[in-house]
């Protein structure tokens, strides 16, 4: 049997995404990468800048699962709550963490014109009390891990780098493999029943199906997921011989 | 002072968008269109195909928000698991919905060839006693609403035939009014203070910063939103006050 490999959720934090005005581009991105590195995303959830409501999700997740990412609400105005509400949660202090105060001031004094390290810059260097920088090139302002907890940036760009710097300190497991088939013109009512026997094959898999629409008609996308490849392998030679008896089977996914 | 709007939650249930594989197209749709019907959405998760955990999350959305929307897994494959788990989430059977049988069958005999209604496609009939079909031009196999859980599908086009379909029979409340400001070389840390002074003169309103990246720079956008249009126009004027303060103010939100 393969090792139960660690698990990972989000917390995306902002109102701009449950309001419709910003479509986030974090989760697709993480999802992808926690995959490659063996810590499978198992629930996301988006949440308001509510502190009850971040605090509370964070303690839920924390508990539930062996890593929790949040993005969004670092930066330096009132609506960029989360560092403060990780301390809450975590029931520790909330406090200006020194290198960090240095390394911004430096980087501030070195701009031209020289940017000032007001009061609102300043809550980007206040950390929970205990908190591990994550520094990334993308910005002297750091994200933090607290324990299990790791907070990046909202910004697509600054995220990303935030987490390919921390993503070499977390132990992964064994990458996610996946293989797909599809048929056009070949119908997941057609192709059900086959399918969960196969399902009932490989219970280790995670087997899903996709429909898809294309030129007037469509057709199904058949994926297998694991941990153990040649065992990916095997179910997704089966699903392609279940669509070969239906239309053209495929491998890959379609391009539509 | 202004009557509370109704509230709404948005399950997505399917290990694809938790994988990567498919980047979830529903979200920005229905926050957008249930802010404009007065049921902004307060939270949304991301679920797997795992029945205890769909089966928790609806009961835990049901009881805390107005309303809650699910899209994803009322296909006719083993992963379409949702209508069986929100049957067990109520108490209820799950048992074949007899008009929506004799439509889909008409339906599948009208097809050249025609279609079988099998086992697995038996499934997409199979409601909730007690729930009501939502039906729409996009497909015969209906969504439904059991109380205050609405069920639609993954795909974007059909879930959104059903929401059009369904929304008129929610109750709504006073649509969300935003307006924004934004300006090029402004920065949050900049602004935050003022920013925070208008917030508190605005209570009821959500105020939020946004920073962006545009040639090599940047700006920052700043969006103010509530019910009452008179105070979101007042507190946009302050808002464009605040960055001329800084830079060229504009209307709008950036271009970039």
């Amino acid at each position: 049997m393969t090792k139960t490999n660690p698990t990972a959720s989000l917390l995306i934090i902002g109102n701009e995404v449950l309001s419709g005005r910003t479509r986030d581009a974090n989760l697709q991105f993480l999802a992808t990468r926690l995959g490659e590195i063996g810590i499978p995303l198992r629930e996301v959830r988006v949440i308001p800048d509510v502190p009850e409501e971040i605090i509370a999700a964070v303690n839920h997740c924390r508990a539930k699962y062996d890593h929790v990412f949040t993005t969004g609400g670092i930066g330096p105005t009132h609506d960029d709550i989360t560092s403060e509400c990780v301390a809450r949660a975590f029931g520790v202090a909330w406090e200006v963490h020194e290198e960090t105060r240095a390394i911004m001031a430096a980087d501030y004094a070195r701009r031209s014109p020289p940017v000032e390290l007001n009061a609102a810059r300043l809550r980007m260097a206040t950390l929970p009390k205990g908190a591990v920088p994550i520094r990334s090139t993308a910005t002297t302002a750091p994200g933090f891990s607290m324990e299990n907890e790791h907070v990046m940036a909202g910004v697509p760009r600054i995220m990303q780098a935030m987490f390919e710097a921390l993503a070499p300190t977390l132990e992964g497991g064994i990458p996610v493999t996946s293989r797909s088939v599809h048929a056009h013109r070949v119908f997941e009512g057609q192709i059900a029943e086959g399918l969960t026997a196969i399902q009932d094959r490989y219970p280790a898999l995670d087997l899903g199906s996709y429909p898809y629409y294309w030129q007037d008609s469509g057709g199904v996308a058949l994926v297998a997921k694991g941990t153990d490849a040649a065992m990916v392998e095997a179910a997704a030679q089966e699903m392609f011989d279940l669509l070969a008896r239906f239309g053209t089977a495929q491998r890959g996914e379609p391009q539509v």
